[in-house]
């Protein structure tokens, strides 16, 4: 890496003060540099873009399986963004105008995009003609822009949203779309279960979708002060923009028709997910998949020994092997003390650490120490490679075990009224449809209303029962409520 | 693809129209959408975004072995970006203002990045310290802006640049930056050679470097009108933004010293050399290594056998058995006759066309079409994948062959006055260094003055030879002229 300055050790404390924890990590870890003078941007450091693209890279080849990936303008001239009605109120308050190009100024303001559903719509509207040009289903990976006036907050509330994936979908029919939101839902699941991150999935309240939406479904993963923070969200936009846009197309039988739209997008949130949820006290805990470096190798000599060319050599050896199995491996054989690059590699969440020194070699052995628990574990050198491969794997299932675990134990179900409730975590309780209980239940608790659960089976539906409304006392239906992001 | 248009067969014209040919090629070959509500940004479809992946990936996998990838603000402060005052010159006609978020005014405006300097530098100062921190080389992939006044042409004059790849390195002294040139055209040769592209490389004049450069060297590639473009360029900073930013270093004697700087772009003229270069009358020629398709698989059936399950089921065959070898094959089942087949991907510049029809397969071979001539040649089905990988090598090498052989046919040598010298391609003159003469050269001709060339070995530097300026007599350099994009 480029700096080569010495940290001190200081402990970091996750749990009794995640702000500060999160803060130290993304700089120490050398994800973020926060030191942009513009508020809400950031610098992305070499490792953790790395990161970034391993975690990007899970994501491109799902959608890849039935989208095309695209690439639209950022500029977006004032009257298109302006004539989405619904759409519009949603975003006119965060919206950045450019109005100058020199010292010109343009007869046209432009919009950079807050999300690109009025920049690809118009666009939309000249490519599909006929049923034979649906299901159309693209993506895009961009950089979108809020005028944030709250807080904002590295990789989760930001002004310049560096990666933004957005896919945006068309079909002949209401019944497709909807088919596309089941889709959409799995191919995300699929996603974070692969980054081991545990969410709970919501129907969000009326009044609180996407401007533009029939209804949106969100994602929620829980962060570790006990607020939920919404990861990824997936809108049916059913025939609104197709309205709005004018975007038809002719049937089979010659009937001109709208189309029904779906859009589906998850930022640099997931990355600030993956950090906050496996790390700990010591630093990053990466899942192998997405760990920019999965092994270290340290050779360890004592100072007094010096260098050892039969320890340099075992090492060299060793990680070439893991490499040539497609194992992303680093020998750090710099001149630091051993503990140095234990703090160094630690802090950044490297799955697995392989010590190797003279007395392993004797024994033509080496020592496997592991992220996520610091167990130790002696290995035969010859069997390094699907010793590793293993270890990976068990590590993965272990901070996957260990995040649901977490996750679990603070998703609690309220049966009855509202007073006494803990305000950590996600509880859920029985809520009515109307935005003014909503609003109320938000007020009192403090907490924001993620929606109606969404869930995969029967059984579990079954599970949500029927209550009265804890405001109202009306018919209510179980909804998460949680503090969020 | 998505769409499912007819297209009427007209023959292009590449070189009795170039401009023509240049934007027909990108909507039929489905590479850029110009059909975008504001001048100078375009939509890249998604066969188009596949074609510049592959080419950016070639350029990662180079920048890969010596830069680390980062990623910087798109918004920069007024502030520092007004910074440097040479280079401010340079770019404040050019700069889009963002001046308002929501319907606040903003307190500083914010410039939209017309390339990256004056975002990364103050960076740089906090990141570099000591001498161990150097060398330090980033590069980033990002979208840059440019308020262009003149004429604006797909992937050639942008408002959006959507992928400039840019390069900036720190050094400890001039040397080492020096040597970073060295370097950087090496990889950019490389980088051109794998897209099979000749360049000539020159020292740009004086008084047309980058803004804030004390040197810069360029890559001009030859359009099929005889115009030159810049392809790439490569400048020396020196020590200029260093003293600006402040960005200094503790040398190994405890000295405090100002970094030496380089910088090196490519942006998507890239991939309007590619489409140029080397596409003809018929559409595309892609270069194998950047095709998205690079096989395509035609069943040959006539309308009155109906489709033949044998003749499916061998395509189906050939085409898993490429895929596995590594080799991007694609089988095009779908109904239409081979005809409108062969035109939609030779349009798309797919290298090689395999055709298996009942009579192919009565005799255990199928037929290989190169794109780039349309030679035709007869392999047995067991040999498919061998001859493949051989035909695409043998494609690749006669586009080169034949990009090369227009490219120097193009450039011309002048011995005497400029008087009735060829004003299509590159030419050759005496020029001295004075801006007055290279103004007058330029006036004159019509042409622009690319710079000094700069040859690799020193046999072909004596050939240069040594004359008087073609304007005012006095010691002059050959230069290359031409005009260019």
């Amino acid at each position: 890496m480029m700096q080569h300055k010495t940290e001190t050790k200081t402990i970091l404390q996750k749990e009794n003060n995640f702000s500060e924890w999160y803060n130290e990590i993304l700089k120490r870890a050398e994800i973020l540099d926060i030191r942009y003078p513009v508020k809400g941007v950031y610098v992305w450091y070499p490792y953790g873009y790395k990161l970034r693209n391993l975690i990007y890279g899970i994501l491109r080849s799902l959608l890849d399986k039935e989208h095309e990936e695209v690439l639209f303008p950022m500029l977006i001239p004032e009257k298109e963004l302006m004539m989405e009605k619904e759409h519009v109120k949603g975003f006119e308050d965060e919206v950045f105008w450019v109005t100058k190009g020199g010292s010109t100024e343009l007869d046209i303001p432009l919009a950079l995009r807050p999300t690109s559903e009025t920049a690809i719509y118009p666009v939309f509207k000249v490519w599909i003609r006929s049923h034979r040009d649906l299901p159309l289903r693209i993506y895009q990976i961009v950089n979108t822009f809020r005028y944030e006036t709250k807080h904002t907050r590295p990789l989760i509330r930001l002004r310049e949203i560096t990666s933004f994936k957005e896919a945006h979908t068309a079909h002949a029919s209401r019944a497709d779309a909807e088919a596309q939101i089941k889709k959409a839902v799995a191919l995300y699941k699929n996603f974070f279960d692969q980054l081991a991150i545990p969410y709970v999935i919501t129907r969000r309240p009326d009044w609180d979708k996407f401007p533009g939406a029939e209804y949106s479904t969100a994602f929620d993963a829980l962060m570790p002060d006990g607020r939920a923070m919404q990861i990824a969200t997936i809108h049916l936009l059913g025939e609104s923009f197709a309205r709005t846009f004018d975007i038809v197309y002719e049937d089979k039988d010659g009937a001109v028709k709208f189309v029904n739209q779906t859009c589906y997008g998850i930022s640099e949130r997931c990355v600030a997910a993956v950090i906050s949820v496996h790390g700990d006290d010591h630093g990053l805990v990466l899942p192998p998949e997405v760990a920019p470096i999965q092994v270290v190798i340290v050779p360890i000599v004592f100072s007094s020994e010096g260098k050892s060319a039969e320890v340099e050599k075992a090492c060299f050896v060793v990680c070439e092997e893991l490499k040539k199995a497609g194992i992303r491996a680093f020998l750090d054989n710099s001149d630091e003390r051993p503990g140095a690059k234990y703090y160094r590699w630690e802090m950044k969440g490297v799955p697995l650490r392989i010590e190797i020194g003279p007395r392993d070699l004797r024994n033509n052995r080496c020592e496997f120490v592991r992220r996520n628990d610091f167990k130790r574990m002696q290995v035969p050198l010859c069997d390094v490679v699907p010793e590793v491969e293993r270890t990976l794997k068990e590590i993965n299932d272990c901070i996957y075990e260990r995040a649901k675990e977490s996750f679990f134990a603070n998703i609690h179900k309220s049966e009855g009224a509202m007073e006494g409730l803990r305000r950590k975590g996600i509880v859920s309780l029985f809520l009515c449809e109307s935005e003014r209980c909503g609003k109320e239940v938000e007020e009192r608790l403090g907490v924001n209303v993620l929606g109606e659960a969404v869930y995969e089976d029967e059984d579990e539906e079954r599970e949500k029962g029927e209550g009265g409304c804890v405001i109202c006392s009306k018919e209510g239906k179980r909804v998460y409520v949680a503090r969020a992001y």
